[in-house]
């Protein structure tokens, strides 16, 4: 394609590039990876993040289950292969938008290394954060604030089996994870902080 | 959730807003989905429009088969069920950017009207625009800058076929597209100014 004129400016064939998105946002693109138990307070934890974010003018966007179950996961379920699939598209989508300069901030158990760190190993490093949202099983069921982890002790005690991580599915809590937080010890709200504070630290609120 | 108090400020459960990123931004969140033969001109203007858009200060974000095929959509091949899910998923993730505030611009061929009118009917009115990048089989077969006509040409004459768009597989054309940009008259940068001129009239370049 020969260069073209618009107006008094040469547009030319290069496309615009993760840095110059980056410049016009003031940060750097970047996956935050939340992996923790259910009840942990992954979400609580996101969406707080999200605000504190947008409060520094930064701007960031969730991945949760409401817009990707209902969405681009539509299609999947939840044996085996599928959680595995589920987890590789987040990761792909999340690697979109830190390309496209903003901050990614999932929240899903995604309870396999195996799976996390084919994600970390899709990212440049720096360009993926795991963050573990720690929090004790016996913590866990003790919030349990949709009942779901009793629901699960019951099919399990039926015989059934629901495959519910942490009472009859595996947590493998991540080893070199970037950043710990300990639920049990900091409140949402402080939990977020950390987080903030480890993504200035790190330089990712300027471009 | 108890309200947090961190620093002076309050945080709540309530998540950012899409009106939020939107004003971050100043602009409205929205997907741009071009459609047309293969040579067109989809890409070139895709490439020329995010720059005339960084130039206005405002965040886009292209998906392309270079972003999408080798990350995403790797494990999709081109069955007519694959296509389809190609096309969903990248609806899917263009809706996302769009609820993220940005201006999603996607460039596929995306020959079916069914596919297309479903990646549409998931959008709320306004905030998925389709435009149709025009120009003749005969024209695009002359500019065949890959030289993929010529081998679509070559493989049904030899009986094999490739169930390439325009030869031995349909294009639909759009019969109510938001935009028709016709290539044969317009150079790509003309093609370009002709979107950002709808989008600014559209009062999508602002919050």
């Amino acid at each position: 394609m020969a260069e073209q004129k618009a107006t008094n400016i040469t547009w030319h064939e290069g496309s615009v590039t993760r840095e110059e998105r980056q410049k016009l946002l003031n940060q750097k693109g970047v996956t935050v990876w939340m992996t923790g138990l259910s009840a942990a307070g992954k979400s609580t934890i996101a969406v707080i993040l999200e605000q504190m974010l947008l409060h520094k003018g930064k701007h960031a966007y969730r991945l949760d289950g409401d817009n990707i179950r209902h969405g681009l996961n539509k299609n999947l379920g939840f044996s085996a292969e599928d959680r595995s699939e589920n987890i590789r598209r987040i990761g792909e989508v999340a690697k979109l938008f830190a390309d496209a300069g903003s901050i990614a901030v999932t929240s899903f158990i995604s309870p396999y290394k195996k799976d996390r760190e084919a994600v970390r190993a899709n990212n440049k490093p720096g360009e993926f954060v795991e963050i573990y949202i720690k929090i004790s099983l016996e913590g866990a069921e003790k919030r349990d604030p949709k009942g779901l982890y009793k629901k699960a002790r019951a099919a399990l005690a039926s015989g059934k089996g629901m495959g519910f991580t942490g009472i009859d599915d595996p947590y493998e809590a991540p080893e070199s994870p970037e950043l710990v937080i300990d639920t049990e010890s900091l409140t949402p709200a402080q939990s977020a902080e950390q987080i903030l504070a480890y993504l200035e630290k790190g330089g990712y609120l300027k471009a």
